[in-house]
């Protein structure tokens, strides 16, 4: 049976040890999104069209975010990014807006955690600021959609475009 | 039309004004979700039974990040949080596990961005601590249950159990 | 002869002791600007016509500077800040950008150190943005403007416009 | 014409991606200063030959700021630095304190945003430990002297002594 | 039996919660000691009597922890400091330095972790300046003093003077 | 006579330039106790054995401060920790919890401060979790026990086991 690698053989929490392992390039990218009402999303739309301030914010919270996942997750190695970038596409249809993030890091760990705090603090930023005029926006689908670097090889998640 | 409050008449980012608002004791409860394999579920369950330092590490991360909410949401307001609290419930059938969080304050403003975050960090961290077996683990329906206190009146999310 | 109130009888430093005060409310304004190429300003000019990035990233810095003001001045009290808003105003006879801070709060102490942090932010913020094309920039004129509540009485900058 | 390199080709803010870049090493000087009325100047002068507290205060936070430069300044790369150093110049004749800052890493990307954000917090400083006295004080002249290492090769402020 | 506060009652962490409490004002004092060879505090007092940089470092480091103390300590509440004040006595016959904390708040929960985490800090910050010839120095007696203010009542550790 | 490395030829603090060491596998042991009540012990221990939170948490806050030792401890360099362990012994005898950290990294510094700080967490984190009954627990016998890799060879305290 496999084993939980951040719990000791008693069932404790431990940092994994990476002091052995190579600094090697990174990278890693995450999705998630946000579904609001109609309303909502083009208010969005509008701000985004004239200043982009909402999805501005939400995109300096998310890259700040990702620089302080070790202080958030208890079990996180602290890393030296070299980059972080953060995309949204808004999404009529679903009447939700998609939240990517590519991390890369020369390190002796990978940055998926990163990756993932950025989305969740790009969505909880999107929340934030709309959530006078709809309480109701859900966080869904906040999953890693690739990592490559590192000794247990790449991973792409099926199905992802 | 209404208006997003956390941009100004130009469509800038800022902090709402709440200089003018009494403080009052405010609660905000928040939910999601985590969806992983029947194989790791009975990971953390085993370790659950045993010292459950999976779900013990993300309740610790829940409630840390909920104090740390206006370091990560940029336009947050720092708040003295009175209590946060984290429940989880192991859910064999939909293979996920549901988080809970509530937190109180006397202020301002309400804390239903620290609801929200605690949830997050919680499920963050699930991922974290299971990414070795598993990474294809998923977190959704992160949302607002219920927000009481405030001059916007009480919220509760429609057909919330 | 006047005395150094974060210096203790023997010109140690201290906190100074706020405990007997009363929260009151509080407002402060600060302002400064940093100076630079006639390219570089058109540059700026340029993205903040487009999506306003440069000015709004700094905008976000500055907010966020400002609620971390205790962690970085060693002797500042932490203070629930209520309101945070800046303003930009490019200059093109001077070549520079003015920046100014209003800061609120309800506390036992002022927020003067608060708002000349967030005016520092956003102009650091600034340089950082455009450094990779003009190293040359200059931060200058930070100071306060006008401060108001507290027992010290209200405190306005002579000649400020 | 130039491009400002933290942002992409649709204007949008990005960290830079340093991940191709070999870590060498790398030195920046920045400088600023802070005029006051006279008798604030003896007033830090005198706890000067006593204890020193004021500026030393005022180096500890210069200190701690630049290893946080990265949780203020959003699009900076987190950097392992190797060195911190801070002077100070009491100037009778201009009644003002000059500031300077030397920092060192080997890294992937230079240490000019540390050197200036350590110079605007020593600056921050003796103003927040003397504005009980002397709430009309002003920073200035916050600039990078010297840069060394790095792709772009040496810069040096011209006219600096 | 008594029952841990910060356990609930499946003994699962949780903060405390204190919003039902009163704001009042509240103290705490803590003392511990660092232990160290005799030449290893002759250079420190040598440094006191020129500069008093060691101390004073450590004094700044003692403030800043205090008040950081809530993200340190999982389950400790934010609260807005009104003073943190630490004395340092330099003992030649036991070869050690006691520290000595102050800490005031008005708020709904007591500032002992705060007290308690200033000593520590400063007893660390020394440990860290002196270490390159000392390397064998011991932190003890780190421990409440008194407390006042708060439903629980004073306390006052018997024996202390 | 031996100097104090953190102080400059004047006596005045400074970051110890490190930029010319080479980066090299480094790591410390430290340990410290807190003693308490017979009953405070039991308490302890029956919750060990049901959900180990107290330890959990303790264990936990011991590994997230580590990682902050350099925002904690003004002169310390920040560094990429490759691994940090934590122990617990409940000493019915002594009545007493000892605890030991064990921290690694590849760097071009030592460790010691961050297995210090991480001792202290832990023994801070029990003292908040059990303060409710037992205000008299003390801190006792911070010390480094073992350090090996960098120039100045390894240290292992004498007399430790």
């Amino acid at each position: 049976m496999k084993k939980l690698s951040h719990l000791d053989k008693s069932g404790k929490a431990r940092m994994v040890d990476v002091s052995g392992k190579t600094a090697t390039r990174r990278e890693a990218v995450a999705r998630g999104s946000i579904s609001m009402k109609k309303t909502t999303l083009a208010l969005i739309r509008a701000n985004q069209i004239a200043k982009g301030d909402v999805l501005g914010t939400a995109r300096i919270a998310a890259i700040m975010a990702a620089k302080r996942t070790p202080e958030l997750i208890p079990l996180c190695h602290p890393l030296p990014i070299a980059s972080v970038s953060i995309d949204f596409v808004i999404d009529e249809v679903s009447e939700s807006i998609s939240i990517e993030s590519r991390v890369k890091v020369t390190g002796q760990t990978g940055v998926e955690m990163e990756a993932l705090t950025a989305v969740s603090a790009a969505a909880l930023t999107i929340y934030d600021m709309c959530k006078a005029v709809d309480k109701g926006m859900v966080i869904s689908d906040v999953m890693l959609i690739e990592k490559t670097g590192g000794k247990s090889g790449p991973f792409r998640r099926s199905g992802a475009s």
